[in-house]
């Protein structure tokens, strides 16, 4: 924690890093006292775009630190929609492998929710798969949760952030990010049980509606397109946004930034997650518990 | 129409029966234009509670008006839930049936949402298994939409109201109206693009919220719960509910209203539902959409 410009409360730096090395030292643990063998992931990574090599790189290394074994596939991506469903049935039908996670992008020529539907519902991980998508409206338990929808709500969670009663507003309305985490936050169980609003690019009047916000998630992929006009004083703000800007001064040439100006909006927050290190580490962690979880779900059938 | 209170506007009633007779119209013709034999819904009805008995009737009646075939499948009240899935599979496997629906609801022994699961997801023309949730989330046209929550949409669309801009406000978060109304008012094609709340028992302050909607679809289930404070001069409101209320002057003892108070609340709006005579009759005309469209795709494979 570190003083806020607002002298009635003390703004919190939501810290990401440190929660979701919280949760790897649980599922170790959990882990570690698995008879048998362990749960096991397949990283599936098409061609070799240079974001995708190091997402993948990250999710193996973070699951041989737990103790999840992973298994690397990587077809070139000149691999055909046909075959890729062959070795995805392949991957399905084999009961030594409980989660599956094809990375995204895929080549073009590739239908990717197409794709994410040939994924079994008990392996996906990723919680792309229709079916999972439906059981998170249904307050079904025994589906799998997208990993940064999962992981806000276990940021929020962790750091104290009940939403009962409360006004969330999501900025954005995509399918891996606002849409679940609209639905998880209303649903009926501890924690959630917020009212929810999604804006988006159509939304008239935005500040006047993101101004109501309690918890304010940005997740439109617009570099600090939130100001400080939009949030009102005392809000927690997750921001989703995980964007490159050009700037010289980087030896890469850019900088990441999120969907909010945090020096302009932090001074104004409750709680706030920074860019890079709030909502981005928890995807990885997210998609080891369910890794886990997939594990568990497949030994108790 | 009929001049209302305020003199800025007319307040319009939006007349459900004579906009699904409008949809039962268009589908008779274009179902007698079918060669072959025509689309078949099957209706399951388990038991003989009497409002079952009387819907499930004008299902069937609607059906012989537009020339969908109906088979009527009436197990006794005391059918175990096993023997219920073999009947739902051998429907399933039946070519000559393209929807199914099963009447809520069932008897307490039996699980109905594996029930709604167990319809095969290309029969489902109630729209309530999972997968075809989940479609509409990620806005598939392939899958079917739950007929309340389609009815209410056509009914905006087909009264002129475009609500691309527009706050949509629900009250309610039930599966089968406020989850799926919601991400349906959300998607980005033509008629949709709302900005969308989602209000519901915990919410805190209703009415400031309520107050904002342009459009305020009410589904709570709650007689009369909205009153003239929460609704913005001007607004559009749909009311969903069916609620009965005692009535001595009534010879059943009940008279129908809806969630919404309509004698104080119609004369602010710029257009109302009436109940009965709104949402209700769109519900029918809708599962009859879904059953011809059923019939079409199962014809495309």
């Amino acid at each position: 924690m570190r003083p806020g410009v607002n002298p009635t409360f003390i703004m919190e730096i939501i810290d990401g890093n440190q929660i979701a090395a919280a949760i790897a030292a649980e599922l170790k643990a959990e882990v570690a006292a698995l008879a048998g063998r362990k749960p096991c992931i397949a990283l599936v990574r098409v061609g070799d775009d240079p974001a995708s090599v190091s997402y993948v790189k990250k999710k193996e290394k973070t699951a041989e630190e737990i103790g999840v074994t992973s298994r690397i596939i990587l077809p070139p991506v000149s691999i055909t929609q046909d075959a890729l469903f062959k070795l995805l049935d392949e991957l399905n039908a084999d009961s030594a492998v409980d989660g599956i996670l094809v990375q995204s992008p895929l080549p073009k020529h590739i239908d990717e929710v197409a794709v994410f539907r040939r994924v079994a519902p008990e392996k996906d991980v990723d919680g792309f798969n229709t079916l999972n998508l439906g059981k998170v409206a249904q307050e079904d338990e025994t589906g799998f949760v997208a990993c940064t929808p999962a992981g806000i709500m276990e940021l929020l969670i962790r750091s104290g952030v009940d939403l009962k009663g409360k006004h969330v507003v999501v900025l954005g309305r995509s399918l891996i990010v606002g849409k679940p985490v609209a639905l998880l936050a209303l649903q009926k169980k501890a924690g959630a049980n917020a009212t929810v609003t999604v804006c988006h690019s159509a939304t008239a009047n935005l500040p006047a509606i993101t101004r109501q916000a309690d918890v304010l998630i940005a997740a439109i992929g617009r570099p600090e397109f939130v100001t400080a006009e939009m949030v009102k004083p005392g809000a927690i703000v997750i921001d989703v946004g995980i964007n490159r800007v050009p700037d010289a001064s980087k030896k890469s040439g850019y900088r990441l930034t999120g969907d909010v100006n945090f020096a302009a909006v932090s001074p104004l927050c409750a709680k706030i997650t920074p860019v890079p290190g709030g909502v981005g580490p928890m995807t990885v962690a997210m998609l080891m518990k369910n890794t886990v979880k997939a594990f568990r779900l497949a030994h108790a059938r």
